[in-house]
């Protein structure tokens, strides 16, 4: 069975799971790294390894122009092109396909757009997508969707929502990678009955698991929950559910409780390029004055390569000086810190403490001692 | 003893040896990695032991502008400061005061200028360079000195030279610290006389150690030998000789055949930011079209953590993305080459082979079979 739920919390809708792949088992709820493409911004695999992470996600618009199919295809897929022997996830590419690309016409069978990078002609629908995806050999393939823009209005979202339905249909129908698990993507934008007449289209057709799509696309906070709650409870007890593009601490948190297994979101390899750490107080600008002559780790009790070598003194010079060590630091440090975050997470659902440990860690958060903001 | 010299060539003046410094013992002859700014660039501690790395080279001149003295004192040195156990030599900032910076005003207590990065005044002479030095806490610290131009006329050589006898003298006498080695530097351009004259004033004075600056700095190859061989003769038997700024494998390995234990030169991680590649076989331009499919190594028969794992193919898609995980890993293998070379060089010394091997890796070298240049 690709997914196991193992144990479901009695007071929320949480769970601990095992998500099995062709290259591993995953342990749910998971956060997984964007390695956008072919890289996780400035780490290797043995970095990937010693900070936690199971699952890379691979970016098919990004890997499509550049470095192209045909060269991935040459090193037998992404697995051996990049030297990672764990879990791939692809996205479609419908989201950069939408928010990224220029000059976009979009028919029933895709979307004709121009590179972001030089102009140069692509097509991508659920075809394209999924035989990218197939060349790419990754473990679990997205369908092809529309992201929904937030604010959208009622008409076009409806329109929207049936073609992703289209678009889903289609892109299981084509041929996969053996292996490849091919997961739905439910849209709807903020309108309750279209997420739910969304997700139960994409259950009657099959899918190996649920994505829940359009969300953190710059709605409210609340937004997300909502949109969150109108998805999930018509999908399948036994398939894993993915919120997509989200990478914060207290609200992955708060999606678990709600039902959902796995995320993802380049905030910690980002905000570290711009200097930022990731806490468990709040994000903390390492660039500041104040840290020129701290001679404390990044994070205070972090055990994470970064803290056990390096002071907040010598990384805020790094990142003054525009060293690449000082943001690659960072970057262990954050994706160490959301990969640990879920690891204390999953404990909790397993002793069936979940509950309060939400409540601490999103308190403790709310201090943001350091008074910085992401 | 600081030096032993442990086995002498018998047909060239090559000599293996051991430097024992605060922070270990380094084998010569030996090549040392620029960290400019407290880090060889976008590398770890672990990476540079991984690498065969022995020495770091940190430059007073960046590490006084940035992050400043106290900042490395707050950390107990530039040891604690950057992570790394192990050997560290610092310039005296000579260099840079007379390339980088702006505006100089030469007095014979040293030299005021503006900083290259914001115009900011600074005044850096044997007095102030040793304070930072002392500072910095390196297990090797280098005299202030003024490094001539190429070309540059009689006239002028003959007094900075004097000046450059004067500051060395003066260096010596300032306080370092405990356990810290203090190295001459012979200057006199082109004139064998002045050298000469240079390398007997400093011996008279006595150093822990001797360099050879003022090459590598535009001058013909063959004109970088002659002022070797004007100075190495002048210089004791039993301390080392360090020629400064010079990585190119061939030329390394013919100033060792002259006598001489010590380099450092910033090509191989220099050169990886810009894409290329350090192989026995000359220079390789991975960016290059050619190795788009390539699934072999950057260099084959390395055993890098680069040449391990990844394929052309692979690096050069990232280097063309500017993507940060190609600089490093190309910087790993430049690093790592760098470091076997010299490696091999100390085990041809030792089995007597020094002449055979040196003209077999000049002649591989030669043949240059990537058609790359510097």
């Amino acid at each position: 069975m690709a997914f196991q739920v193992l144990r479901e919390d009695a007071r929320t809708k949480a769970r601990l799971g095992l998500l099995n792949t062709a290259h591993g088992s995953v342990k749910t709820p998971v956060f997984m790294d964007v390695g956008t493409l072919g890289t996780v911004k400035s780490l290797e695999p043995r970095d990937l390894r010693e900070t936690g992470a199971q699952v890379v996600l691979g970016n098919t618009y990004h890997l499509m122009l550049r470095p192209g199919a045909e060269v991935v295809a040459a090193a037998g897929g992404l697995h051996r092109f990049m030297g990672w022997e764990g879990p791939i996830l692809t996205d479609s590419g419908g989201f950069q396909v939408f928010s990224l690309a220029k000059m976009r016409r979009i028919t029933e069978e895709g979307c004709r757009f121009n590179s972001h990078l030089d102009g140069h002609e692509f097509f991508l629908g659920p075809k394209e997508s999924m035989e990218m995806q197939r060349v790419l050999g990754s473990d679990i393939a997205m369908v092809f969707d529309e992201c929904l823009p937030y604010p959208c209005d009622r008409a076009r979202a409806e329109k929207s929502v049936e073609q992703t339905i289209r678009w889903a249909r289609r892109s299981l129908e084509e041929p996969h990678a053996e292996g490849q698990q091919v997961f739905g993507i439910v849209q709807g934008g903020v309108y309750d009955d279209l997420r739910r007449h969304c997700a139960e289209a994409l259950v009657e057709i099959g899918f190996d698991g649920y994505a829940v799509g359009g969300v953190s696309v710059g709605e409210p906070e609340e937004a997300m929950y909502k949109a969150v709650e109108a998805s999930v409870p018509f999908l399948p007890e036994d398939k894993p559910r993915y919120v997509m593009g989200l990478g914060v601490m207290h609200q992955m948190a708060e999606c678990v409780a709600r039902g959902v297994d796995m995320f993802d979101c380049v905030i910690p390899t980002r905000i570290a390029r711009h200097g930022t750490a990731i806490t468990r107080r709040g994000n903390v600008a390492i660039k500041a004055a104040k840290w020129a002559f701290d001679q404390g780790p990044v994070e205070e009790g972090c055990e994470c390569y970064c803290c056990r070598n390096f002071s907040r003194s010598y990384v805020r010079h790094l990142i003054n000086c525009g060293e690449i060590l000082g943001l690659r630091l960072l970057t262990i440090h954050n994706v160490w810190a959301l990969n640990r975050f879920m690891s204390e997470m999953r404990a909790a659902i397993a002793d069936g403490t979940f509950t309060e440990w939400k409540e601490k860690t999103r308190k403790e958060t709310a201090e943001n001692e350091h008074g910085d903001v992401l």
